[in-house]
């Protein structure tokens, strides 16, 4: 969900790596099955953890930001989640210390596809584990765990990070304190798997992507281009770029003439932001990543969602829907919020009237903060 | 907008072929320059013209329907619009003369991209004149007049049609009585822009569409069926695919076993349904018709959209929306009426509460058949 405002990065001076020392013997074992040997992390911190080690918050991403949520002094460049985190802002890392990884199976760090299989020297490709969102949240588990926190004070996640946090609340009862869900899903509803499905189809059909063997200089561009552009569309809402854009045309200097070619500002900007992700992402990650989100279901955790949810043990949770968001509708944050409620979850229900869609929490300082402010503070009040 | 109830056919035993015999000297000139030397198009038509030739209803199609609208005599086989067109339905054949033609740039027996160009030999291919909602207006107005009709009783269209049906009315005015739009649009704005440039790009990026020269044994299937599920996205809405697929998953033995394949019942219904539109639809005639409702633009008609529809002149107008439509929502069904009524227009708008989308013109014979007949019946009262 990176725009022009939300550039990621691989790593920056600021990641570190851990290899996590704490895992079963073996290595990770998957929820669908298959283990990982060896399992590294890109993470970033801000902040100190207290002496008590009660002070922690995990971050978990959506399906394409790095573990560089924010600046630090190792790394000045502004993080994807910018506005949130810092000395003072709503993540106030003078209070808390912060936590964000990049997701295992993503291509910022950590363990994913494109890492060697340390059995056979060679990169996992498409022979990558089935990766869900609860091995994403077990991840998180074992960092937290290496880094001394045995409790974790609040996880927070947007988008598939969000699903990430409930996982983990629903997977380690009673081992975080408070949960904060911002525009996610009880599960993965058709609308949404079929724009998933056909991104993933779109990179699968172009001939680079090659059953997942493709090679460092013949990477399926083309598809990925056109996946990500699928993307974009849906993580904005048609009133923001009538306003942005209209119909404006591009200049004749930027027409390349060719029959078919793009000649809306629109389709420039869409062609300008998927080249950069394009750049930076590999197209395996982004299948196992995609394809967890169609899989998660809460009701997979019990008899049914409501089953599921009450597995959850934490004092507080917030949940967080925005308006415009056609991918992970309002009232699908509304469905969540709901059921934590009648499962016995104490909960704040907060719907944020946003022009800017899905992607609306990684550019609307102005209406999440103070929410996420508001909610952490009364936590450690 | 095919859907397993809506099967279009090429041509059937009721399609008529005219080759319009009343254009310019050197054939049809297009809206945006160049020229077609030579116009045939498909029709069907049903019902019989009154001697005054006042009682003609001519129905403009969205982006893929055949002039098939409905069953006759002469091919019993239902049309696209079955439940709309008949003896004692809204659309009555036994008190109007009703026509759809095939649109110009179809392939479904009209002049498009892949008919011959009579000066060459050879089928245009690419090399088309830039289409527009305009010339398929015009194309309509060439053909009533060959059918004998001076002044048209109504012009009907639905999505792509409400638009043509909108610029007959002010390329020719006074020369409809009265007016039907249906989920259009006075001009296209970015996200649908976004979602028509994309599937245009999906399709050029197939190898196979060789810069428009493909052949008949291969045609770019693979980008045509990309296009066409992320069409099918677009036309439908999240709550008619929540209640009619869930999270249902295909069973055992329609699996593929094929990393990555689809495994979820929507996924399934895309897969058959693109498949379906891909064996019968012409990839160039979807560039051009695509591309057609991109430059769309009321305001080209004058010095803004309000002076465009200014040049209407029709005694009244049925503006129709749809609440769940995602691609031309209601607001801009709205924004269509005010625009009319501002500019002495007397107008109808009604706003359909249907589970069904874009689409729902197509399926919801039960809220647009009465909105549909009560106009008619009281335009001829």
């Amino acid at each position: 969900m990176a725009d022009e405002e939300n550039a990621y990065s691989f790593t920056t001076a600021a990641t570190r790596h851990i290899t996590l020392a704490n895992l079963p013997p073996g290595g990770m074992l998957m929820w669908r099955g298959g283990r990982l040997p060896e399992v590294t992390l890109a993470y970033e911190c801000w902040g100190e953890l207290s002496s008590a080690a009660d002070n922690a918050i995990l971050i978990f991403t959506g399906l394409s930001p790095s573990a560089h949520a924010a600046s630090s002094p190792q790394d000045q460049t502004p993080g994807w989640w910018e506005y949130m985190i810092g000395p003072g802002k709503a993540i106030d890392t003078e209070r808390f210390f912060v936590v964000c990884a990049n997701s295992l199976g993503g291509c910022y760090g950590s363990t994913g596809p494109s890492s060697i299989n340390p059995e056979t020297g060679q990169s996992y490709g498409a022979e990558f584990p089935d990766l869900t969102v609860e091995d994403i949240a077990s991840s998180g588990y074992y960092l937290m765990r290496e880094l001394g926190v045995e409790k974790i004070h609040a996880a927070v996640g947007s988008s598939m990070g969000g699903m990430s946090s409930i996982a983990y609340a629903m997977q380690y009862p009673g081992e975080i304190e408070f949960l904060i869900s911002i525009s996610a899903a009880t599960r993965a509803l058709p609308l949404t798997i079929a724009l998933r499905s056909l991104q993933r189809e779109i990179i699968r059909s172009d001939p680079a992507w090659n059953d997942g063997h493709y090679t460092d200089d013949n990477r399926p561009v083309s598809g990925m281009s056109l996946a990500r552009k699928l993307g974009l569309v849906s993580y904005r809402a048609a009133d923001e770029w009538n306003s942005k854009f209209d119909r404006s045309r591009l200049p004749p200097e930027k027409l390349t003439g060719k029959r078919f070619e793009r000649e809306f500002e629109i389709e420039n900007y869409l062609e300008y932001n998927a080249q950069k992700f394009v750049a930076s992402f590999d197209p395996n990650s982004y299948l196992y990543l995609s394809r967890a989100m169609d899989w998660f279901d809460i009701a997979e955790h019990g008899a049914s969602v409501s089953d599921g949810m009450s597995k959850l043990d934490v004092s507080k949770a917030l949940v967080v829907g925005v308006t415009t968001d056609i991918l992970f509708p309002s009232r699908q944050q509304r469905e969540i919020a709901d059921v934590m409620q009648d499962t016995g979850t104490d909960v704040d229900y907060v719907e944020i009237d946003s022009v800017n869609g899905h992607d609306a929490f990684l550019i609307d300082d102005q209406h999440f903060s103070p929410v996420v402010k508001k909610f952490l503070d009364e936590s450690v009040a």
